[in-house]
Formats: structure tokens, C-alpha cells, sequence
């Protein structure tokens, strides 16, 4: 079935599609049984990530359950850094540790054979492209170099990445270079996707938000449009979506500086100025992912309010985040029966 | 003196003040040696804020020391629910630590003697406009009521106030009350700080960033439209700062919405949205404080860029959040002498 079919792929063309295609950012997570008990049978996260039957299995169990019109692989962006050989670990509670690097370290980092070290994730993407519905739009993703350095810095995760921006101001140039790194990396794992069969690319830049104006440019825009160009050079079609979490003003010329086709809004971007954005193409989001604990009325008053003010427009609809362990599954199929249910039409 | 010879009033008040005058949020703090060696007569943290002597010495050390155009009474922004009886105790390391309040809580809470509960405060404030020098601006604050709340609710804090918006989302009339409350406490407890002294005032929405469009005008908005009409009601010539921490393209309705004088701008506005936002009058901000930490040319091109494109406007020089205790001293003597060699002139 050609790509005209798969409605997230019409948005990303810039069309109105009504409704508007939806899917949510960690919809194959910890709020569904079925998710926990694939998960129980792995050895840790990182093991369910490299094991293409676990992974699909992950991957299609909220397709099955919602027929959401995209399904994302089942991954995580520190695959990359996992690729570097940086000892990504996950323990229970704790978040994702990795060693610490210094520019000695970002000097003697060599680009990773991605098509060999992320074998196993490649072989997910192939085998989910078989498997999906053929109306289903399967995205593959990366992480944005700032949000990766961010975590490769410190070794872990922090309240607002005072490590990796103290690191960047007194080591520029070593910075400079590992984002570089991670860019390209991340273009051969990319087009590595696409390739097996991924019809597009989400980019997450979940720490954006903590980055002043001049580092905004610098480090979220300029190796984000770099990954971009490289995996459009190999792919011209390759369809992207760009996600800068708390970005707020400085999504203004994120569309045009990374060359994304879709820019993906966190539930902070006031519908205003997301109206704004969308007059220059797609835009995906952004309802509270607290939503789908709170339910009820909060949930229907958002729902609408998103979907009078984007749903006329190149929109997929999502969260603002991830889909929090705490969500209700009844919350989400209640979700997805309000956006269905919009029939657009006279504002 | 007259006010008119301070240079952050004549900011507030719309005009251009060649050099702008500065002032550092969190200047009274862990950086200095001598803030250090004061804490270290007290019996914890909220000693330091209850006991004059103390707090007086801690707010005048970064006078002494850099000259400041303003200092900020030094207290916390918890001293609010410590009044309305909430257990606010500060653990070395862990931060601040509260009663969770919920509904039943919130619906028994009755309106605090301010004057009363915080006379260790305000005998500060008074003793403070006494001893600065008569060209120092004296800066009263309060915490914001939705940041108050988020504390309320959670009993400490966390890492993007999920408790508070979910209580909000689950019981949004308790929480519109809770809201109301803080606000009448707060508005209460500015007006006696001006009586007692202080110049101007700045109310900190530390988690503004947190909240999504609607509830961003209802929670962020709404309460410090009403803490300002009640301080202006009782004393019309009032001047207030507002900082929205991380409020993003929110605030280009937060001057308006809010009716403050002057706008706090952290270190993650671009300075494009910077200057727009300055077209409607004073604005305060916005160094990345890592800056503090980092020195170098790092911290002298990101001044400059700041003075260059704010710096013909009503500008009050500040860092974008508080310093942190990692700060160089020698790295704010270095600002301070930078923002004070700014001749304005032709761009």
C-alpha cells in the first residue's frame, strides 16, 4: 500500500486531514499490563530494546489496542552513546547512567559502524514494517546531539543539564565536535531506518528548553538541520518531524532552521502562537500527558480546545510528552474516540 | 533620598538608565564566603530569614562587596504557607519540605495575621531601608501562587510540579480557592513590606513554565493580576517585577494580563522575543547564571550580546535565574564592571 494512504504521511505533506491522525510519544510504556508483561520477560530495558521479538511486540501492542495511525519503534535515544561504547545502563528507579566523558574522551570517540552495533533495532524496524497494518504509518527516531550530549556530559540525567552547559561554555570546540559526531552518527542510523522500512523520522530534543539563545542556534538548531540534510542527501523524500521540548519562542524559526517538516509542541505552547506555527506547515501535539490520569471534563475542555484551534490545519494530534506509567488506559480510548469524532467543518 | 535618584525605580517607571542598573537574583547567597559564615550562626534556614540581624547582614554583604544598584530582602518565598501553618522546614540537601495539603486542607485553611506571622520579616525590611545606601533600590518579594501552591500540594518539590497539576486538573475549584487565598496572603504581606520600606517588588512564578495555555492564564496570570490590584488598590504608586520562570512565548501577554511594571526574563528568552517584549516597557534579565560558574570570554560575548540588543531600552541587568553556589565571586566583579562600562550610543 503506497504512502498516500497513511494519514500521518498526508500531514507531513503539509495536507488537512480530518480528523487528524493520532498516535502518543511512549504509547508502547508502563501504563499498559500487556507493555509490563512483555517487559518482565526481558533482561532490564536496554536487553527489551535489542530484542527484535520483545521490541515488535511492544511496538504493536497500542496499535492493537487503539489502531493509533502511527506506531514508533520501540527504542531509546541512548542507543547512540550505547554505540560510542559508553556504557549506557538502566536501573529500576534510578534513570539512565552512562560514563561520564571529558573532552580527553570526545577526542579519542570514532564513529561507530551503526548498521552493525544497532543491528538488532534495525531488524525490529524491518520485521514491524511486516507486521503493521498497511494504513499504519511506522515512525523511526533519534535523539537530537544536544539532548544525547546532555546525557553523555553528566553521565546521567539532571534537573536542567547545568553539567552539559557548563561543559559547553568552557569547551566549546570539543562540544562543537561531539555534537558533530553524534549528528552523523545518528543520520547513518536514520537513513538505516528508513531503509527497513521506516516512512518517517521523529528527532526528540527533550532538553531544548534549558538553552539560551546564541546555544539555541548552536546546539539544537544547527545539528538537528545537519542530521536533516545528510539523511535527506541519501533519502531526498525522508520525512521528518522535530521535537524541542521548551523550546517556547525559539520554535519560532526552528521549521526553517532544521528544515523539519512537522515541529512537534510540548503541552506548554499556548494554542496562539502553535496557530501561528502552523501557518508554515504541520504541527504535532500537545495535549498535558497528566490528561490521561485526570480524565473526565479537563481532558474533553483540552481535547476541544486543541482541536478547534489546530484541527483545521496540518495537525497530528499527541500529547505534549510522553505518556506518563499513572495514565489510565480508559483516559487514552477516550481520547481517541473525542479526535475521531471531530468532523472539523465552518469554525 | 527620593526615589528618583534610584536607578531601578527610573526603570520601572519606562526610562532608559545608561549604564542599566543591575542586580543579581540570589546575590545574598552560598557563593560568598561571608553569606557562609553568617548561615553558619543560624539554626537552619528559616532562622536565617526570621532573625533581623541575620537576614539584614546577608541582604547588605553583596552590596558591600559588588555595589548593586538593588538588594532583594532576603527571605524565601515559603514564609507564606509557613504562616498559614503548613510545617515549612528546609533539610540541608534536600530542599524545602511541607505539610502536603489537600482538599479537605485547603477548604479548612483561614487567612493568616501577615503583619503578625512575619514581623521578623518586616522588622528586616525596616532596618534594611535604614542602613542601605540611599541610592540602593530595596527589592520586597513573594512567591507567586500557583509556585506557592506546587509546594502546598506536593510537600516539596519536584521535578515538573505533576502533583499540583494533576490536584488542579482533579479539583479545580479547591485549587481556584487555595489560589485565591495565597493571593490575599501575599498582596497583604507586599503592601506591609512597602509600608516598612521596600521600593519595588518582585513576585517570583518559579514553576510558571510548567503549565499549559488555559491553565497559564488561570493559574500564572489570573493571581498576580490580583496580588498586583490589591497591593495597587491599597498603594497606588506601587511598582512590581514579574518573573515567570520559563513562561516562554506566554509572556507575550504576561505584561498586559498581569499589569506589572517590568517583566523577569530567564536565560532561556531570545533576545529577538527579548526586545519585543521590551517595547512595552522595563525588562530584567536575562544572563544564563552558569555564566557565574564559566567566566571567560564565554561570559563577556553573552553581556554584550544582551547590552547590545537590550541595553537602549528600560533594561535592569540581571542573571536569568538565582546564582548558584558554584559561582566564582571574581566572575561578578568581572560582570558587574562590564555591564558598568556600557555607554549606550548608536547601535
Amino acid at each position: 500500500m503506497a504512502n498516500e494512504t497513511r494519514k500521518v504521511m498526508a500531514v507531513l505533506e503539509g495536507k488537512t486531514v480530518t480528523p487528524p491522525p493520532i498516535w502518543l510519544m511512549r504509547q508502547a510504556g508502563r501504563y499498559l499490563p500487556e507493555y509490563r508483561a512483555t517487559r518482565a520477560r526481558a533482561n532490564g530495558f536496554l536487553d527489551l530494546c535489542y530484542r527484535p521479538d520483545l521490541a515488535v511486540e511492544v511496538t504493536l501492542q497500542p496499535i492493537r489496542r487503539y489502531g493509533f495511525d502511527a506506531a514508533i519503534l520501540f527504542s531509546d535515544i541512548l542507543v547512540i552513546p550505547d554505540a560510542l561504547h559508553r556504557n549506557v545502563r538502566f536501573v529500576e528507579g534510578e534513570g539512565p547512567q552512562l560514563d561520564p566523558i571529558d573532552a580527553d574522551g570526545i577526542a579519542k570517540l570514532t564513529m561507530p559502524d551503526v548498521r552493525k552495533s544497532l543491528s538488532p533495532v534495525l531488524e525490529t524496524v524491518r520485521r514491524l514494517r511486516n507486521e503493521l497494518p498497511a494504513e499504519t504509518t511506522l515512525l523511526g527516531f533519534c535523539g537530537a546531539p544536544w539532548t544525547i550530549a546532555t546525557y553523555m556530559i553528566a553521565g546521567h540525567g539532571t534537573p536542567d543539564q547545568a553539567p552539559a552547559r557548563l561543559f559547553a561554555y568552557q569547551n566549546r570546540k570539543a562540544f562543537q565536535h561531539l555534537l558533530a559526531l553524534i549528528a552523523e552518527a545518528s543520520a547513518e542510523y536514520l537513513i538505516a531506518q528508513i531503509d527497513e522500512g521506516a516512512d518517517a523520522i521523529q528527532i526528540f530534543d527533550s532538553w531544548a528548553g534549558v538553552l539560551p539563545d546564541e546555544e539555541f542556534r548552536a546546539y539544537a538548531i544547527a545539528p538537528v538541520k545537519r542530521i536533516i540534510d545528510l539523511v535527506r542527501a541519501a533519502r531526498p523524500s525522508a520525512k521528518v518531524i522535530a521535537f524541542a521540548k521548551g523550546a517556547g519562542y525559539n520554535l519560532k524559526h526552528y521549521r526553517a532552521g532544521t528544515g523539519a517538516d512537522c515541529i512537534g509542541l510540548d503541552w506548554t505552547v499556548p494554542l496562539d502562537f502553535a496557530a501561528e506555527l502552523q501557518k508554515d506547515g504541520a504541527v504535532q501535539g500537545n495535549l498535558d500527558p497528566l490528561l490521561m490520569v485526570a480524565g473526565g471534563e479537563a481532558l474533553d475542555g483540552a481535547v476541544s480546545r486543541i482541536l478547534d484551534r489546530l484541527g483545521h490545519g496540518p495537525l497530528i494530534f499527541n500529547l505534549g510528552h510522553g505518556i506518563t506509567p499513572q495514565a489510565d488506559p480508559e483516559n487514552v480510548t477516550r481520547l481517541v474516540e473525542k479526535v475521531r469524532a471531530f468532523k472539523g467543518g465552518v469554525r
